[in-house]
């Protein structure tokens, strides 16, 4: 046993709030810069944000920090201190070698290189050329590859960049996860495809006052349990959530005046990751722990609140009657049945964020498998449309007509976000998992959902999830909550039962 | 001469642009706590803005700073600089000083001090208790002493605080201008006061709609020329112009139900800031430079614009049309000249902010001799009330009923911002000086703004005044635009004129 100093403890601390102040500055101009920044300070403002981004990143990376974490990581000394502490210390030192394994101009030439590859990439996409996009994102994935030998690697060089998004996720569980996944979810998407009882959804396509879908979003919000004291809805054209920090956590959403369905389930969505970043426990604040614990964990909440939740038989026969009367005569000739089916239609599409709840996986595994290809050597950049279009005939029976719609749709690969994309699967897999355990421990949930009565279910999450923040990792707390591992069986149990109904197969 | 190092001085630029950075940031949080941003965040923000106030002080007052400052001063060496420099180092040079000159913990002890004054200052005002703020003032003056004594003085200790707001005003040029101003000011009050032809302004109170008055607002500041690529109109309680970089200039408004003056002379108000920190030369971008010269000069924008412009019977021989047009039915029954004649009415009040463009100068040197007595011992802040209602006898012909509408109206006190009140009145003299001139160059400038022409107005003040934010001092810029320093002559002309025709006297 090794006795701590208190004061370098609490040094550290500040020292560690230093950088989250910096962040949350950033956070706040981002923010500013999707919601309504004037153009011509833009420049301007970009430079402050790397100012600070810089100057964050430099303490981070500082004689300082790997002071306190040598100090504090004396194994002694670590098994001396709270177990908060204890998590701030070994994630504090993670990030640390992460980002001191890359030499300083090699990252910038990075940032600089990842900076050009995306307006190059939007070009690109708005024009359908994969060959201009390409010599870019060639350099790219040769600039990851060195970062993965710098960073090192255990089993699959992919491993590595799918350790950033989700801590402790590798090729390996994956391949299990995704391969059980699909071997049902296909199936059941030609099942429901050759049903002769296909959802009609012309009704979700008229013309949809914008103040009046606001309305509708703040009141679905109001009743999520959404915090408006800590929070803030406003309209982007991609929506999104921020923590600034928990008692500010700010989300957006897009108002299409002929889809009803946009605004709405985007607005449910964004909120379901606003839950999460609102309730972490105050005890972090400050700390590198006060934020969601992974991409995976945080895309679990947002789709748990918009698919299993705001996409429910429950939730429509309480909210429907609502929604009646915020479009007065636009929904008079559709029963709550015809609604809750058209908000759960099936349909293999081309674009991944315009797809349904159970496709969504496939358009995700299709980039997985590309992604686990290109970092093991069994695929080349040059290759990359030709086994989009396969995957996306095996796995979807659909093709692109052009590279636009295909292999250049996502904005992820031009700025290196290699391994980001399965959490969006994982999210789905780990909410069905919530979702199987909060059954048990609320088990008139459906009932409570039929009511109204959202609360119980924010609460049951605060205490399993949200209030953790990062200071339990995504393993920990799947097991501590559910008492299992990553499992998909619970969301192929989920997407039968409820697409067999819907489809009546 | 001696040669200075070429990239010396690239590295001085860009840690001077470092510390803007910062204020930038700053400022951005700052308009959006006032802007909207979730009450349950401000805690977690208050202490984001103090991590990064602190910073950019820190650097301000830096060893590095001194090197850089040391080096530059060198008289040889400042002879060798471009006037940008050279005015970027005595600049910086001038507030290095000012700061190294508060012992840290003294400053840090007077930052606490003015934060509990200011809530104590809300408190009593609300309730009309002078006494429940009295030992917080005095402790606010004592420090100012205190700091006046580190900082030292020429002639009247007050002269210090003064040139923070205004470089190079002293009691002594106040004195002389003030009085001449006054001398004419309150017989020109009476004898409007006793005219038998008072302006009707009840059509002013009649129900506005919100969106309609926001339509207006809008409408009018792109006749003044605001550039909405370059800013933003947001609604608060307190209306004001933010200047966070020339590409990033931000007005607020408040939008009064009963009351159509409050939000188009508002708005017009803080476009006329805005077009000042619009158009500063890109040149002067991300030096301490870039911003307005003086509290001063900024005030004669604002003022300029609302009063000189917004308030001139061709503005709305031009604008009522629209105006009209824009409260259908509203203001079928009055003239062009009644409206004219209303927007104008002298009122003496009590209240410094609702204050007409005459009486408004009164309210400032009723504080102007509080402050200049409490500076030179003449008076005690225990004597405070009754000079005050003594003052607004004298020069306004008017006595508050209580504390809260008299000794204790503004926040400016507690906050420690002595020096400060007469800017504003400096403001309606500078922009008199201003017109004078501007009226020789631009002969036809009434035809101009009758017209609605009021592009080549602000280009003229942009090429006159705004573009040389701080590279020049006000003395300078009055001295090169007008050819005289401060006179308050063009003032008394303007206002005579003015207000005789529209009282009929």
């Amino acid at each position: 046993m090794t006795e701590y100093d208190a004061n370098k403890l609490k040094e550290f601390r500040s020292f560690l709030k230093k950088i989250k102040s910096y962040e949350e500055a950033v956070g706040l101009m981002y923010w500013d810069l999707r919601t309504g920044a004037p153009k011509k300070g833009v420049e301007m403002r970009s430079e402050v944000i790397g100012v600070l981004s810089g100057e964050a990143f430099r303490l981070s990376t500082s004689e300082q920090m790997a002071d306190y974490l040598d100090y504090f990581s004396e194994p002694g000394r670590l098994a001396e201190l709270g177990s908060i502490d204890q998590r701030i210390v070994t994630e504090s030192k993670k990030d640390y070698e992460r980002s001191k394994k890359i030499p300083p101009e090699k990252y910038e030439a990075y940032v600089v290189l990842t900076s050009q590859a995306e307006s190059v990439w939007e070009e690109a996409k708005e024009a359908g050329d994969w060959d201009m996009f390409k010599p870019y994102l060639e350099k790219v994935v040769e600039v990851n590859l060195e970062f993965i030998e710098l960073w090192g690697y255990e089993g699959h060089k992919y491993n590595t960049l799918l350790d950033m998004y989700e801590p402790g996720m590798t090729v390996e569980k994956l391949d299990q996860v995704f391969g059980a996944l699909r071997e049902k979810a296909v199936p059941l998407l030609s099942a429901l495809q050759s049903s002769p009882d296909q959802p009609d959804t012309s009704f979700m396509h008229q013309q949809f006052d914008k103040e009046k879908q606001r309305q509708f979003s703040l009141f679905i919000l109001g009743q999520m349990g959404y915090d408006f004291n800590a929070g803030r809805l406003d309209e982007t054209v991609h929506p999104f959530a921020t923590g600034l920090n928990p008692g500010d956590v700010r989300i957006t959403t897009r108002f299409l005046p002929d889809d009803v369905n946009s605004a709405l389930f985007g607005t449910i969505h964004e909120g379901g990751h606003a839950l999460y970043e609102q309730n972490i426990s105050t005890e972090l604040n400050g700390t590198p722990l006060s934020t969601g614990t992974s991409m995976g964990i945080h895309e679990s909440q947002s789709r748990f609140w918009e698919n299993m939740i705001g996409r429910s038989k429950e939730f429509w026969s309480r909210y429907y009657g609502d929604l009646q009367k915020n479009y007065p005569g636009q929904f008079d000739d559709v029963s709550v049945e015809q609604f809750y089916r058209a908000t759960n239609q099936v349909q293999p599409s081309l674009i991944r964020i315009e797809a349904d709840e159970l496709t969504y996986n496939l358009h995700i595994m299709v980039r997985y498998e590309i992604e686990k290809a290109l970092f093991s050597g069994a695929a080349k950049v040059a290759d990359l449309p030709e086994l989009w279009n396969a995957k996306y005939k095996e796995y979807l029976g659909v093709e692109p007509a052009n590279n636009g719609e295909g292999v250049l749709q996502d904005v992820h690969w031009s700025s290196g976000a290699f391994g980001y994309f399965p959490s969006y699967a994982l999210g789905n897999i780990y909410a069905a998992q919530f979702m199987n355990t909060m059954k048990k421990e609320l088990p008139n949930l459906d009932k409570l959902i039929a009511e109204g009565n959202l609360l119980p279910i924010k609460e049951w999450l605060t205490e399993k999830v949200y209030r953790h923040g990062k200071a339990l990792n995504p393993g920990e707390i799947m097991l501590q909550v559910t008492g299992e591992e990553l499992n998909p069986d619970y969301l192929v149990q989920y997407l039968e039962q409820k697409y067999k109904e819907i489809y009546r197969l």
